[in-house]
């Protein structure tokens, strides 16, 4: 959120800028308080703070067992959460997208009832985005390929919608994810999110690595064993048929097992897992350990590869993570090249579930710094 | 080379401007010259040149058959090249450090004699490196671990000693690759250097990726194969088992064979087995294919991670290229995950081996750019 208008403020000449404050104060995204003296000698310099309490960005995710809304102010007070288990692999699409325009339209309804003004929305996607013509080119783990998802929200949401964004899962939680990281000296950040599907998101020196094309952090297809699982892209040996979602739950129940069952709700489902693995149950126990080995190897690669100081676990990881990271941090102990595993720390994600809509409401409040007059202005 | 200097003058004020140019004029370092009137209305701006064509900086490599120097201008004007082979690998360190410090030496003497003055000198090494003690920490592959290089130039060296620097030998190569990249759009970039190990460099969005401890990069032991060899670090499977230099020679030759010989200079070796595959040797061209195969596996997995616009093949891969590089795009194109393999195109280094002594040299003249009248007062 360190962007635009901010940057440039810091460049303008004083005129500029009181004219500037006024603007932002009269229309609600900033107030003036005056410095304590602490001895210096002169006037007072004024302080102005961020305010923006009226107003807040929408971040949905759509995921393959729900979808989710976060209402996010500019300080990042979360306003509003709304979460619903929709089993978005089987339905149709119009249906998803449905539900999608809903979410949208109930969380600004309640929002507006409470006196805050919605600057933007922005969609998380898990896999492949657009984001210029806001086209979802690419998720097999949601069967979809190809979607132009903006245009159809913006037909169903008519005049009232407002502006929309579109992103990666991953990429737009890693945003979430370092902005309220607890250490202020770690600014190389892996954050990896853990679904049917596995995405990555880099934050490299404090800024997103994006890529040429915004596509950097596909993670999920790292190719680890010529001799492995054939993926759901057709691929062999793809690092989330090793330890995505399903690879944990095949590997911890039998087929026709309740945690296999797509129509219950993630969640539960790992609740469940969890509970057995409390319990004791071997085959459980042995799956989730596989898991953990793992997913340290795919990370010592990552590691090795961008220097992380820290990487940080996500989706359905945070679930299970008590069973999974000694095994992680062995792993990488041992295969990581750089000494001391490059001093890198693994780490659960505080946000968990919330990371992706939270980090896509990011994106959505990130349009006040971008321009500040225009997301304000409009009603 | 885009830096300090440069950026802040655009920042100065005018008279700021005019006394900072006097000073680089004064020092050699830049030269005015007046634009052109070009239909403009008003007196015509002061063009103010980089100059600096009586100083440069020196790129030392160290590799593991050879050492190099390169005397580069802040222009980018090659001044010197030197090359020795040397049997780095087997050698004692002291009679490499040795080595490195005579060719310091030879051409700082040069330098002095054409009238040029050197204002530091660069050591690029195939390992870990510490930039800040001077410190080579582990680069397996010419059997060094923990070398205090710098120290123990300075001390060879004595009171002539030019400010010295160290790097890792990929990353100081990308870096001479990308400020010499023909195509003004690519600002995201891999290199990757095949020796007896592979290193990596990566420029993402114009800036090097360093990691947070300068060791991003560490490609060479990914983890692309749990049956496959064991690596000189110990590991399984690592991609150096499968691209690096020993692993094509032994694919192609056997073992007392003399492209095998390390005493021989590795690009006599090289020449050798290209007339070898020139002349249909069917060994060599299945090594080759082989080898290209696993080069595009493990690009495929770099690609779909950094999402780069070019992805420039380096060290010995740019002597082996037209064998190997079909197959490296065959293979890219059916595994990358993103659509159209993130429009990433696969190409040959044109530095070759000269990429890393330049990538070195690079970081030596960057102090005119750190520190102008520090860098060209000394003498």
């Amino acid at each position: 959120m360190r962007t635009g208008a901010a940057k440039s403020l810091l460049r303008a000449s004083k005129p500029t800028i009181t004219s500037l404050v006024g603007e932002l104060v009269d229309l609600g995204l900033a107030r003036e308080s005056h410095a304590e003296r602490s001895g210096a000698i002169g006037r007072p310099g004024l302080i102005v703070e961020l305010d923006g309490r009226e107003f807040a960005g929408i971040g949905i995710e759509v995921s393959t067992g729900h979808i989710k809304a976060t209402a996010l102010t500019p300080r990042g007070q979360v306003l509003i959460e709304k979460y619903s288990p929709l089993d978005v692999c089987h339905l149709d699409q119009s249906i998803v997208i449905d539900a999608v325009a809903s979410l949208i339209k109930e969380t600004t309804g309640e929002l507006r009832r409470a006196g805050v003004r919605c600057v933007g929305a922005a969609v998380a996607a898990p896999g492949i985005v657009d984001p210029v013509d806001g086209i979802v080119e690419n998720a097999p783990n949601i069967g979809w390929s190809h979607v132009p998802l903006i245009g159809a929200l913006t037909e169903r949401l008519g005049r009232s919608a407002p502006p929309l964004g579109l992103g990666n899962d991953a990429r737009l939680a890693v945003i979430a994810e370092y902005l309220g990281f607890q250490n202020p000296d770690v600014h190389d950040l892996i954050y990896i999110i853990g679904g049917i599907g596995i995405g990555g998101g880099f934050i490299s020196d404090g800024r997103l690595i994006t890529g040429s094309s915004g596509l950097a952090g596909e993670i999920g297809h790292m190719p680890l064993d010529p001799g492995g699982a054939v993926c759901a892209c057709g691929r062999r040996g793809c690092w989330e048929t090793m330890v995505g979602l399903t690879a944990l739950l095949r590997r911890a129940a039998a087929c026709d097992d309740e945690v296999l069952d797509s129509t219950i709700d993630v969640k539960q489902r790992l609740d469940e897992l969890v509970a057995r693995a409390d319990a004791g149950d071997r085959r459980t126990l042995a799956a989730l350990d596989a898991v953990g080995a793992d997913l340290g190897l795919g990370l010592s690669l990552l590691s090795d590869v961008m220097n992380p100081r820290a990487i940080v676990l996500g989706g359905y990881f945070t679930h299970v993570s008590r069973y999974v990271i000694d095994q992680v941090r062995a792993v990488m102990a041992a295969r990581v090249i750089t000494p001391r595993a490059g001093d890198c720390e693994v780490m659960v994600s505080t946000l968990g579930f919330d990371a992706v809509a939270r980090g896509a409401a990011c994106l959505a409040v990130d349009r006040i710094y971008q321009d500040p007059v225009g997301a304000a202005g409009r009603v």
